[in-house]
């Protein structure tokens, strides 16, 4: 069969930053607390591509990712990072004229969680891991992100405030101290964060732990399984703690020193946090990216 | 070039009820209180097939679609429904061995709207069109079914009822009569909600009364500008008309003999609301189908 | 706590169809072939309300879905639907003023397969699964939809005819018996389809069997693993069996007769399929609904 | 009312990148080639935040986005980007403390083509702009992004290659010159191209010679009207230039800095390039981000 892909570009002899498969799904075992997990993820799977050459062959990058995802039910991987960085690395062996390789994956990722023992049910979560390898000097360099998202929610201080004004006229007694801590009405809504910490190989970081710096940083978790008593404690909860997406985010961020404190300031953190409002058709979104050493000094002001 | 449509079956023999094209989006000119305004809409269009056929030949679907919304841009038509059935009429036109025809359109619609004179801007809903367009002793007979899609919100009144019992243990007082109308805090979300009326041609409904009764049936609707102050008043409508999904449904459909009070009770009715829980990762959902006549005799008792 | 939800309603007193919740995702354990599966699987979960309810009291919707999902993971149900029909008699038992219940389901399914031994690897498709139940004299009767979705390619008969025509002005040896077997360029895309059969409790389906009508059905099969004479194999393959979608629809019911000779007459059966155009930007769909009676009739003539 | 945004942070002392609103909605005229055009377009409007201040205030967002999309209706804009950049500007004034604003919208777009005069429709694109304005000296620098995205086709070189080897097995003749050119089978696809050029300022790029670009990397446009032998022409052209996606990525940008010779080399650009790949379940990707002085110096080697 004449080999197309390894012709010179017949469009422009220029290197291209990134060719690959993405949208593509596999089942991948995991080993999470000596338990096996299947996740179900999407990969996508991508190399440079350099301007010798006119394709890149993406055959082998469906390849890889078959051999080494299916080999995983014999003997499961560690994380979902782990994954990638063996693919990132196995493509640079099987791509010999790519400089870099990425691969990015999404998995769907259930945890037992319950507003109190015995109510616990499965609430759905997911992973984000991405490796990226590199030649440099005849080895391979791999920085990879760790990642997670959860859904909770969040009440808004400000209409809170603005809400306790307008009942006063109402009822004057809420303005004395006895009522300072009756919490007030305000709109609340779901509310989805996404942190992800970028760090070279070997440093590691647990995805739960991620997943709990979220759920602390939102007005209140939530949960699939509530009786009306718990269900009032979770609303009670969320407007004890009300929180812009400027409060999650800062929340989020000034927590991960103490959360994370064996990891090395050059990591590199970015967390986004999205509130569906319930008072507007459209959403609210705060985003940042900066490093674990620039949050230290920064919360040790 | 051949007809490989018009050739017999290759695969079965039979009747198949449903052949077009979906997905297709076009912009068409609707006059709407002497305005001539431009619905982005996406149509599927679409014919049944005898069983003397092969194909459907769908590229008559396409043109038709494209001549007859492209004929809006110098005469506007009344309503997104009355496109619909022109194309549905042309459709049993040119496929002569079809006996039925299905179009569905689907607009993004803007309304401005605000909470107080002098603080409208647009805010998006959607319109719904269906004509079914099918032969019977030699003259064409034409369903269309006119429907409208809104977001507002919700405020649960379960929630906010055991959060008052939850907070009468901390502030007794609030058990007492002088307190039953504050609003106590509860869990509140964004609520999107469906109406459909189907009717034969010839009976006239207008979108923007379903976008009324939506909107009077949700706990508040929503807005894009609002200052402190409003966002305070939004939030309080919400809690004093706090409504689950079976109530929105109701109220909807319990309205409907009044605000309609000229169409006949053969018009048929879909309605559905879907509030994206703030308590939970997942919605709840409501729907229901029947008839004005129905509707009347349950609201008559 | 009071219970709002068994308080008359507010807003009109008549029944509604269905109140539910949706969108809520499980991991469940599933026995395929004597191996233990676990499907990442949506359910949407919901119950009629008679017109005494306000509330439909959905928290207990999701307890039942959390206990029986949770339940297959010491105890794997047999199928998708199997675990449907058990929430759906669960639903009736608590929900004691229901009269019906519907559970649907939707799971991602990997599945082993290769264009050659040796060559397989995890292919994506969708389990689908609906179970209604409904009280009649005192006891309960269940009635199960189980169905599949799979992606494959289809090659256009009509394209390929009109290019046929187009190229032997250029080369009129084609018009020549000898060449008649050549297949000639047209256009092939993605193919989507999805196949439904609706059956009493105790007719079982198997979703594989499904899978391969579909398969079938399609111009070919696609895969994730093509090395290049492979590749080449398929598109062959493909335009060796051009397809319309009408075909595609018409040769997957026409197959089901022989393919489930047990099952009968009275099993519904629904079927659609999409082929995402590559010379349109809009798709074309071909749908049906019969029954297995019926297709016995059409394909005996 | 109480003004909570304007408090200090309680959650940690810090900047935040962006705050912002999203998935906002709204109508804007736009003058093109002498013709009031309405664009349904999606915004999302963010600025910084400093340490300083708890909240970012988001009604100004959605204010300065209904009043200058507004204005539009009587004054239409030339471009989708001027109107970003009217809107970036305004942040910044509304937002004292802010030091930049980022205003991003996405806009279907229609453009009627056809295969031949006579045979047009209109066909949808998409629109993109993006303006980032910055305090720099006490004036405002603005950045801005005109960017196009248009759905085509392309068929594939390694296995029309592949096709052509494996025919010649059958046919024997089809190895000698005389059959060269006659076009062999090979997997086609939608092919889904994006171009974005940034520039400061004063440097205009028309979004219609975007779409005339990309057009024409693709193996074939696509189009919603085609009679049976505009349908062959069409197929037969995406034959005649087999692309890779590589190909449509490297073609499209060899081809910039002709038709933009006044565009100077400051100005980045950014494409990538999709296939749905026909044999495939999954996507191929292409993607790069150069300047267009790189381009300049790759393409005169």
């Amino acid at each position: 069969m004449p080999d197309t892909h390894a012709l010179p570009p017949t469009h422009g002899r220029f290197d291209l930053r990134r060719v690959g498969i993405e949208g593509i799904r596999k089942p991948i075992h995991v080993l999470r607390a000596g338990r096996d997990i299947v996740l179900s993820t999407e990969f996508s799977v991508a190399v440079d591509l350099p301007a010798s050459r006119k394709g890149s062959d993406l055959s082998r990058n469906a390849e890889i990712l078959a051999e080494i995802t299916e080999r995983t039910s014999q003997h499961p991987v560690g994380s979902l990072e782990a994954a990638c960085s063996q693919i990132a690395r196995e493509l640079l062996v099987r791509h010999p004229s790519a400089s870099e390789s990425q691969v990015v994956a999404s998995a769907e990722y259930f945890l037992r969680q319950g507003i109190a023992p015995g109510r616990e049910s499965y609430e759905d979560f997911r992973l984000l891991a991405e490796s990226r390898a590199s030649r440099a000097n005849g080895s391979v360099r791999i920085v990879r992100s760790i990642g997670a998202e959860g859904v909770g929610m969040t009440a808004c201080p400000c209409a809170m405030e603005s809400c306790r004004e307008l009942l006063v006229r109402e009822f004057p007694e809420l303005a004395e101290p006895r009522w300072k801590d009756l919490p007030m009405i305000s709109h609340n809504q779901r509310n989805r964060t996404r942190l992800e910490l970028e760090a070279p190989e070997g440093v590691d970081i647990e995805a739960d732990d991620l997943l709990a710096a979220i759920a602390s940083a939102q007005s209140s978790p939530t949960f699939a399984i509530l009786k009306r008593d718990e269900e009032a404690q979770v609303v009670l909860n969320a407007h004890r703690r009300p929180r812009f997406v400027e409060d999650v985010l800062r929340e989020l961020l000034a927590g991960l020193p103490a959360r994370f404190p064996h990891l090395p300031d050059e990591v590199e953190v970015r967390a986004e946090t999205v509130s569906e409002e319930s008072i507007h058709k459209y959403d609210v979104r705060a985003s940042h990216r900066t490093t674990l050493g620039e949050l230290r000094r920064a919360t040790a002001l």
